[in-house]
């Protein structure tokens, strides 16, 4: 008898550290992983070998990620839609870019922040890699208007940029449009947010709040973590066939790829990258958790539920990698013009 | 007569350090003022002690610089016009603001660097001070298009600002559009770049090359110093009435204040801030010295004095003050929606 209350008495005092141990282990075999910790571990992750990643072309993709001269009218920068302050998005509905086009599909711009991590990109993850994503915003024409060959003349007349990409790729690299924007891909793979979430993952339990925790139960009991799920907690391709069930279904023509797939958004920095959905007609958070239920999930998924969801979310707002803004070099009388029509 | 030959080879072996002796005094003498090297000294010129320079201020200022959110649609900072990275200006003719609207009287955004030495702000001088300044084009149709009710609503609507203007100003601090826009140009007024032109002024007779010396001679001779003068080699205004005789007079509307005057643009950093004058149409910046030869000053420029003054002007190119990309609070559910019309 003084034997077994003892036990309970024991069970009761730590059972909030096997509550979390448990937890832990939940979320990892339904899929989550922590972003490393161990820079080696995350090199190996990010890393490519063909084009690895060193100082002095993240230096210079951080430079042409912020410069406007990307594009046609030399006002649009890719941080124009991706702005690193606000979430690594732009906080509108539907992206606007040249001569304040709208984007025709009416798609909101995904975050460019762990984007490393996805599988796919874009909406309809027709991209598979980020050097790949890259082309395709600085020559769309709702977007930065750019034709590959603007870019290379604009940016091999800048004597500051030949030289940073010969210090970043030898003397003979060939300053083409693959170069520029896989060293622009170069830079975003360092865009990496490690939260509280990942120190949870990695053993610290005390990382999450009692509530956090249980919002994180919650959100692998209802389902989430069936899409939401991996490093990214999101960025693979899910069905998309029940796109019509949203009930803002009709503002836009997406309807995922050709086999109906969606990429399915991150859910790091949640809380900054409001509106939601692809065509961004959501701003609440919950609302969102609630439709997600219903619509992808087919169940109902209540208030209080939502909101325990939302509380997790909070603890996957991730640090930032420090940004100095960068100082472009000069333009030249050779640098083509900015085009605004 | 031995001593008037050793007299004679001293002043050979010092006639360098004699002749920048006598041109730093000329520069002097004519106006032109170095930015004090001593914090204090630079604190006095661009302090307000109504409303002094915090740290505090500072960075809630960067941030409200940065975000976006200012602006009526959501998309456009002051940095869209004023990029820290492109030497405070956007690269293009007419500033392009809110709906893609052209600036309507064709006016180029003038540099924020050193803005604070300014006598007077925008191209007519209509504001006296960048706190006024900032609350133009934040407003302006063609530019921001913020109503001041809806920059109100929007920053106090986000807790991550309350919380920072009660830090920068105390608890009770009213957060109104004035007080929104001054911390901007609180901001602002940190953005001074001295360059070497300025150890030069100061009495390091190395810090400017020999053509270097040689062009800021031209430069004071040719008489381009008695507009562009004072620290900022410009910022106050000056006759324009001769402007009907530029060759791209008829771009744009612009004939100055109702005195018809003019504010006189900057020379610091003009290296980066191309294209150059009220309405953008001179890229070249011996086109552009040799054009104010003759329109401003009544004089031929040739070729060769162009040369050496634009080799003066690359000794302008100061140092940026280092800004750490800021990480922008959270909008609400409260915020206030961006309108993109």
């Amino acid at each position: 008898m003084k034997l077994k209350t003892s036990l309970i008495m024991c069970i009761l005092g730590t059972s909030s550290i096997f509550a979390s141990e448990l937890l832990i282990e939940n979320a990892k075999a339904n899929g989550l992983k922590a972003i490393p910790s161990n820079k080696t571990e995350l090199m190996k992750i990010i890393d490519d070998k063909k084009d690895p990643i060193t100082k002095e072309k993240v230096e210079l993709g951080k430079k042409l990620y912020f410069d406007p001269r990307m594009s046609k009218s030399g006002l649009i920068s890719c941080n124009t839609c991706h702005n690193l302050g606000l979430g690594g998005t732009d906080g509108i509905s539907a992206a606007i870019g040249h001569k304040w086009t709208k984007n025709p599909h009416h798609l909101n711009s995904p975050t460019v922040y762990n984007s490393v991590f996805f599988n796919a990109q874009f909406w309809d993850g027709r991209s598979p890699y980020l050097a790949d994503q890259a082309q395709g915003p600085v020559q769309a024409g709702p977007e930065m208007a750019s034709p590959p060959k603007l870019v290379e003349e604009r940016i091999n007349s800048i004597p500051g940029y030949v030289a940073e990409f010969k210090s970043a790729y030898g003397e003979n690299v060939k300053i083409d449009f693959e170069k520029i924007t896989s060293t622009i891909a170069t830079f975003e793979k360092t865009l990496v947010t490690p939260s509280r979430f990942d120190k949870f993952l990695d053993g610290d339990k005390k990382a999450l709040s009692a509530d956090e925790k249980e919002g994180l139960k919650v959100f692998i009991n209802k389902g989430c973590v069936s899409c939401h799920t991996g490093m990214a907690l999101g960025g693979t391709m899910q069905p998309f066939e029940v796109a019509s069930k949203y009930k803002f279904a009709n503002i836009g023509d997406f309807k995922g790829d050709k086999n109906g797939m969606v990429k399915t958004p991150t859910l790091r920095n949640i809380t900054e990258t409001a509106p939601y959905f692809h065509n961004g007609q959501i701003w609440d958070l919950k609302e969102a958790i609630k439709e997600m239920g219903s619509v992808q999930l087919g169940i109902d998924i209540n208030d209080k539920d939502a909101e325990k969801i939302v509380t997790f979310f909070k603890s996957l707002k991730g640090d930032k990698p420090q940004i100095i803004y960068p100082q472009l070099p000069e333009s030249t009388l050779k640098t083509p013009k900015p085009q605004d029509n």
